[in-house]
Parts: structure tokens; C-alpha cells; sequence
């Protein structure tokens, strides 16, 4: 089976590409998780994840970030936490726990500081000028949610598949908000035997639909790591419209233990970008055309 | 249909027989999970849950809430909170906004304060000395991790069912630890054209299986509501198993829009309670044995 790593959005090629070297050079599934979230945690540039993510209505950059190895079941996560360097790191070192691994607020930061890792300060001037700019103009709300573009990343190395994802979460959300990433199920779910998910979007409605452990199922069931995302998001979205309910952005990206990749979408065509990478794939920037019925196929 | 009431844990007793007598006079589902959690939450006697729950490893009670509306889909819960008297009636009232509806600790707490929630210090002196032992006798961990009787109320009225959960978590938890509880599809998942699953036990391993939400899924393929606890319970054990992952203390308790109800667990027989009302069966305290083979089937 060809090794290969998927990311949701395009932020993550450096990240992917640098995965990629690591496997190559006889690295694991978990570090190459790592390393491809810590590229994109790292950058400034990219304004949903780590250090120059977009802060909350009160101008705090709040981290959520989730682990997950699918050989071993172990999954570790934070929430709500401030000024730790690499949200991922810490849910990595959670993982290995069975008891106490989501940790939230100021226990999460404490067990970060316990462990020795890297704490800055998450707001960028670039950042808090946006903040600024948002709070002027704070009324004409909805918009202003933007930024929901979490880093999530899978890597399948010969029969082990790890799933990370990072985020600092809706732009402008309330204090102590919490979304999809780093529940297991929702923002992401990984079983080595199977295949694993990640879900990208407003949390709210990922959370609500388990999508990261239903495509998994699917998979488990037989479907193609592209038809379980496709059909884990249709169906979701038919079963809350059939409630009145109008679920908002969300896309999964997955890799199963067949070999298969997937992806799939509610956005316009173009809007959602991941990037895939395997043996013969070098990294690169992939899209979805027509919703949530197609997809740029390998 | 009959409107009927399961919740689990013997604890729940006296909040089911109000909540019985709430849907009797006219009261709708929501109100009757609010009345059965809220009789839990202000009996200092049982210290799981709300005021009188056991605290973390510094002594400070930690809440995690949620409650999910099976006919909107729309959901809210509060996770790490301290002070809220309720902190089901904070879940309740998130569950009315599409984002923003899942909140941590300081954030939590202060929209509880701006909706006007009672604060109060939920440590009671027993709970405190109860802390101070276990404090004494620290180095004898696993059994610290006692006391993860969440309170978990499902209801059906009419087509209508509504689920709520709320707890203080496991006992000497680190500071900042969230479990399954406040977790839409781990601690609770509620589909009124279905049926509703609560799950209470080691809240890492509840979210690791998205329990409630496949018990749920297992309803929606025809299953009873005891076939669909059994049947998830067992699958997630066994999958686990295979990762040389031993999954500690898990219950679940469920209704389904057929009518029917059911219970799971995989403590010893007659160790978890739960607690079933429907017109024709008065408010009772029933059990399981046989693990989760058997149950106290109606």
C-alpha cells in the first residue's frame, strides 16, 4: 500500500510537502502529522490556525487542536487554551494518556507548561488589526465568522494511519467557544483497520453530525474513502434540512486503509482546496467541482 | 405513543417522578428534562453531579452540561464551568443558538451570568472532605477516578424527545478534563423521528465510540433501543479490544420514537440503575445482568 498523506486547504502544501521528506527519510505516521501541522501552526500568514489565528470577540487567540492514532485507538485533545505555540504538540502528548486527555482552558495550559513546550503570544499586529477592524464594524455579524479553515491532516505510512488537526476557530466567536476540532468523531476519527476523516467548517454543525466517525463507518462498510465523505455530508445535511435546520460550510477530507482518498464539500465549486500527496502523486493542490456530487478523483 | 422517561443511574429517581407529574399537567419534553436534571443538580447528596459533586485534583467542582432538542437538532452544552447552579439550564439555553452554542469555562460562566443563572459554590463540606482523603491517600490512583454518575435524562412527549445530561466528571480529575457529557453524539444525541441515546462512565472512552450517536444510527436501521445500546456497546468494545485497548466503566440508556427502551452496560450485573417511567409503568428504579447481554426488559 502506497503511503500518502491528505490536508484540507491549500495553506497546507509547505506542511504536506515537508511530511512527505520525513516518510521518505523513514519517519512515522504520528511525526508526520506533526510536522505538517507545525508548518502550518507556525506561519503567520494563515489566519485560522496557531500563531496569527484570528481571536475571539475579545481580541484572545483560543487554540482547539486533537490527536488521533488509528493502530492504537489513543486520542488527546485541547480546548479553549491560550498562547501555546503548537496546539498539536500538546494533543499529541495527551494521547498517550487513557484518562484525563481533553484538557481545556488553563488545565490545558498548565499541562503544556508541565511538559515543557513553547508558549507565545498567538496575536499577530496583522491579526489584531483585523480585530480591530471587525469590532468597527461589529453589527453586520454574520460575515464576520468567517475563518473557519482548520489545519487537518491525515498520514497513512505503510499500515498506520494518524490523523492531527489545529485550529484557533471562528474569527469574532465568543469567549470559551469550542467547535468540531478537537472532538473525536467530529473534527476528526482514524482506525488503522478502516481508514480515517477530518471535517473542516463551522464546528457547530460538524459536531452535530458525528461526520468524521460516520465516514468512517461508511468506509468500514465498504464505500470508498470518496464515497463515505460524500455520502457522511449528504446525508447530514438532508437529515437537519429535514428538521429546518440549514447547516452552514463544512468539508471532510480522507484517506482509507485501502488505498482510497476522498473529499467532500458543501462549498461553491472551487472554494474548498486540499492537497494530496502519495507515492506516485507528488504534493499538490487539489479541488472539488459540483458540490458535494464531485470531486477532482485521483 | 406513549411519553416516557429513562435516565440513568437510581439517583434520578426523584427528578423522573417530577418530571412524570410536569408531563402530566401539560408540560413539554424540554421542561421535563430540565426538572429531572435540575432535582439531580441541587441534591448535595449525590456527588457526581451539580451541587455536592465531587471536585478535581485542586479541590475546584468543574461542570460539563448538554442538552440536545430531538426535533430542531439544535444543541448546547457547557464544559469546565464553574459556580453554575444549573448548568443543564446553561445547556438549554445555548441550545437556542446555532453558533457559539458549545462554551468552556470563563466564557461559560459569563453568558451564564448574563442570562442571569444562579451562582453558587457547588463544594459542599462533605465533598470537600471527601477531596482532602482522596488527596491523603493520592499515590493509590485508579480508584480516585470513582464517581462518574452522570446524570443523563431522556424524554419523550408525544413525537417529541429531548435529552440533557450534567455532571461534575470524574472525581480528581486534572483541572480543565472534559468528558463525554457535554459532547453532542458521546454523552447524548437526540433525533426525535428516531429516538434518543445517553450514555454515563469513563467519558474518554464513551467519546472515543460516539456511542450515543451510533446507538442512534443503529435505531435508525431498524433496531430497538436495546438491541442498539447492546449492539454499539459491544461493537466499540470488541474494536477497541483489537487496538489492545481496554475500555473502562460504560453505560447507555435509551428511547426510541417506536416506543421502545433500553439499557447497557458493561459493569457487573446489578451494578448500573437507571431509571424508566412511561404511562402504564410508574417512575421505577430498574437494573441490568447478565453485562451487556441482558437487561431488565419491560
Amino acid at each position: 500500500m502506497s503511503n500518502a498523506i491528505i490536508a484540507a486547504w491549500n495553506m497546507s502544501l509547505e506542511g504536506v510537502k515537508a511530511a512527505c521528506e520525513l516518510l521518505k527519510n523513514g519517519g512515522e505516521a504520528p511525526e508526520a502529522v506533526k510536522k505538517a501541522v507545525n508548518l502550518v501552526e507556525d506561519n503567520p500568514g494563515f489566519s485560522s490556525v496557531g500563531y496569527g489565528g484570528l481571536p475571539n470577540r475579545l481580541g484572545e487567540v483560543e487554540l482547539d487542536a486533537a490527536y488521533m492514532d488509528g493502530s492504537t485507538g489513543y486520542y488527546g485533545g485541547i480546548l479553549g487554551a491560550k498562547g501555546i505555540a503548537n496546539p498539536i504538540d500538546a494533543a499529541i502528548k495527551l494521547s498517550k494518556r487513557h484518562l484525563n486527555c481533553l484538557l481545556s482552558g488553563a488545565g490545558a495550559e498548565q499541562f503544556a507548561r508541565i511538559e515543557g513546550l513553547a508558549f507565545k503570544n498567538m496575536l499577530t499586529a496583522e491579526s489584531k488589526k483585523k480585530w480591530e477592524e471587525a469590532l468597527e464594524k461589529e453589527k453586520t455579524s454574520p460575515g464576520a465568522y468567517r475563518g473557519h479553515d482548520t489545519v487537518c491532516v491525515i498520514v497513512r505510512k505503510d499500515k498506520h494511519i494518524a490523523a492531527g488537526v489545529s485550529t484557533s476557530g471562528l474569527f469574532m466567536k465568543e469567549p470559551g467557544r469550542i467547535g468540531d476540532s478537537p472532538i473525536v468523531g467530529a473534527g476528526l476519527y482514524a482506525d488503522s483497520a478502516i481508514g480515517a476523516v477530518s471535517a473542516t467548517g463551522h464546528g457547530e454543525d460538524i459536531i452535530r453530525g458525528c461526520l468524521s466517525y460516520e465516514a468512517v463507518r461508511l468506509m468500514e462498510q465498504g464505500r470508498s474513502a470518496q464515497e463515505a465523505c460524500k455520502t457522511a455530508l449528504a446525508a447530514h445535511i438532508a437529515r437537519m434540512k429535514s428538521k429546518g435546520f440549514a447547516i452552514k460550510d463544512v468539508s471532510l477530507v480522507a484517506l482509507g486503509a485501502d488505498g482510497s482518498f476522498g473529499a467532500a464539500t458543501n462549498l461553491k465549486d472551487g472554494e474548498f482546496t486540499f492537497v494530496y500527496a502519495d507515492e506516485t502523486h507528488p504534493p499538490a493542490v487539489w479541488t472539488i467541482s459540483g458540490g458535494v456530487q464531485h470531486i477532482a478523483a485521483r
